[in-house]
Order: structure tokens, then C-alpha cells, then sequence
């Protein structure tokens, strides 16, 4: 089961990171991070790079695509190569998955139109523009297109995928290897959860931004 | 505010992307990937490099140490050169955290010698063999070292810490930045949740071992 994650710059790095340590330990997992050419490809903030060992034009076909999201996405809606490349991996697999803003590159390779989906919080607008139907949940599933919410809930995703693809039992043994039993300090992972302040500090800037 | 983060062969990505993903958003956060030499370096199972910017040799001292752990750890824990290191670093950060057996190094390292640590659950005796005292719980707090439990613990671990090092509602905008909120499709994520047909894959070698 190949299992492909395109990169690309400003990409966030827990959006692929954290399915990646899920679906790792499904059976015969083949995993190739992938970029437009191979080599290191950096996130945002540029701290971190991860390798693309394969280029886009190396791959012919996958059974799981995995994209995520990032600030790069905004720059790459228009992509003709990426979203070609996009369109034909889907065309040949069983799932196409997408994490945080991974979904409006979905949208823009006009994979979503007339479909429910998820992103980001902050991102609404933009997956609407593409004719999703935006759905406020975690995880959307629909027909082979599987959506998540921002950043870490591709964690959730990924094991929610995981159950589909194998069975409950693998999906919650994957689920204790990982120790993923978690416990966040605050209740404020979500706009409807999190305080004014909290959402004064992003809306203001306030918050460190990514480079 | 420099946070190093040391790679080895055999680390778990999550245990390292986790973390960094919250503390990159922290005021003045200058983060660096390090190892005993800087280009890429492999996680299990080998699909996955994450580029070390910098050498241990390379890094004088830093405010935050982010120990990873992982797979790799095992064979590191009489490596006098990593643990000189670390023990370098410790003596003049702020902070000394770890995330799953990244915790096995420091107290390798001899930096747990009868303080309170958490770790992986499967990794409880390493961790007692050098005189820590195992806490069972996500996120340990003891003076300047924080140890987190398995892999995704991280998550939580950096989530506190930002708190500790800036203030309650920057933390909670970080995490509302991420997303984090959290919903996993199962309840199974530690040994006293997990069902027994999920613990007996795990111990019987039937869920796919890290290559």
C-alpha cells in the first residue's frame, strides 16, 4: 500500500508529521514524501526540513494521498503542475486525504465541488470558493475524500482512516503505540472553545507569525 | 530564545514535530534541528528525514533542550559523546524537556537521579534503571526538566511549557493556531484505556514493528 505525501515550501509540518506516525503502522505501508523534485523541502517557519525522497513526476499512481496544508498553500492554487499531479494521483487512489489548508488544494484541483469538507478555522472562505460545502467537523468523510480541520486533527484523521483501511482494533493499537491519550492544559483548541483573548492574540497578530 | 532539538538515527518524527509546532509560534523562538553531524537524518521507519541544520558541536548552549525519543534511543544510552552533550545543554537551559524515551536519555545522562519523569509506557523500567522516579502521568513538571509520556504527549508537554514561558492566553492562541482539539475516533491511547485485543497485537508483534 503506497502511501504518498507531496511537499512543498511553508508547509506545516505537523499536518504531514502526524498522520505519517499513524499510518506508518498499517500493513505493507510504503510511505514517499514527494516534492516538485526531490531533496530537503522547508516548512514555515524554514526551521525544518523535510527530505522529499521522490519527485511528483516519479510517481505514477498511490493508494493514499496525503497533503497537507501551510501558509505555501496560497501560492500554489494555481499550480497547474501540482494540481495536475494532484488530480492524477486522485484519479487512481482508494482514499485522497487532506490536512488543515491541504483542502483548498483539493478544492483548486477541483476535487470538492458540491462535497462536504473541512480545513482550517481560518480558511473557510477559501475552500468555499471552490465549491465545497465546508462542514465545522474534525473529520469529514465523503465517498474516498477524507478532510481534517487544522493542523493536529490529522492525528484524528489518520486513525479514523486507519480503522477503515485494517480494522477498530489496529486503529486502537496504532493509537496506543503512539500513547495518543490526550490531555491539552486548556480547552481552547477551537474558535468556538477559545477565549476572546486568545482569538484577539491571532486576529491582533499578537502571536508570533510564521516567517 | 534558542530551543535545540538533537535528531538520531531511529528517532520518532512525532516526538521531535510535535512540540516544535507550539514552540515555534513563542516570542523570539529560534529553533534548531542538531545532530552529531548536520544533513539528514532518518526516523523509523527510515521513510522520513528531518534535516539537523546544525552539529553538537556546532551549539555552545541553549535555553530549551527537546529530546526526542524513539526506537534509536535503546542503542544511545552509553553514547558519552551524546550524553556529554547533554548534559552540556542542561546545565545552561532554562528548560530540559523530553518527550516519550527521550526521557531514557537524560536519565542516561544521569539527570533524573531521584526526580520524577514520565516516559513511554513500555519504556517504565529503562527509565527506573536510572534512578527517576516513574510518574504516571502525560506531562511531568520537576524543577527545570519536563518529561512527556508517549510520542504524541509532546503535544501537551509544549502546550504547558509555552504557558510556563509566556503567559496562559498565548498558550491557548497557539493552540487554537494548531487546532489542537483533540478527538480521537477511539479511546485507546494508554495501557488502561486500550482494549486487550489491542494490547495483545502490540505485544505479540502483530501490529507492524518500526523497521
Amino acid at each position: 500500500m503506497r502511501i504518498v505525501v507531496p511537499l512543498f515550501d511553508r508547509f506545516t509540518a505537523l499536518d504531514a508529521v502526524g498522520p505519517y506516525e499513524v499510518l506508518k503502522f498499517l500493513p505493507e505501508a510504503e510511505i514517499v514524501f514527494a516534492a516538485a523534485k526531490s531533496g530537503p523541502v522547508r516548512d514555515v517557519p524554514k526551521s525544518l526540513a523535510l527530505t522529499a525522497d521522490a519527485a511528483f513526476d516519479d510517481i505514477d499512481s498511490c493508494d493514499v494521498l496525503l497533503v497537507p496544508g501551510g501558509p505555501g498553500t496560497r501560492g500554489l492554487l494555481d499550480d497547474d503542475g501540482l494540481l495536475d499531479w494532484i488530480r492524477r494521483m486522485h484519479g487512481g487512489s482508494t482514499w485522497t486525504t487532506s490536512v488543515c489548508t491541504g483542502s483548498l488544494l483539493l478544492g483548486a484541483a477541483g476535487l470538492l465541488v458540491g462535497l462536504s469538507a473541512t480545513t482550517h478555522w481560518g480558511a473557510v472562505g477559501v475552500l468555499e470558493s471552490f465549491g465545497a460545502i465546508y462542514t465545522p467537523e474534525r473529520v469529514v468523510f465523503q465517498e474516498k475524500i477524507v478532510t481534517a480541520a487544522g493542523v493536529s486533527a490529522g492525528i484524528d484523521m489518520a486513525l479514523a482512516l486507519a480503522a477503515h483501511i485494517t480494522d477498530q482494533t489496529t486503529a486502537e493499537a496504532i493509537q496506543l503505540a503512539i500513547e495518543y491519550d490526550p490531555q491539552p492544559p486548556f480547552d481552547a483548541g477551537s474558535p468556538g472553545k477559545a477565549s476572546q483573548a486568545a482569538k484577539d492574540l491571532i486576529v491582533g497578530g499578537g502571536l508570533r507569525p510564521p516567517r
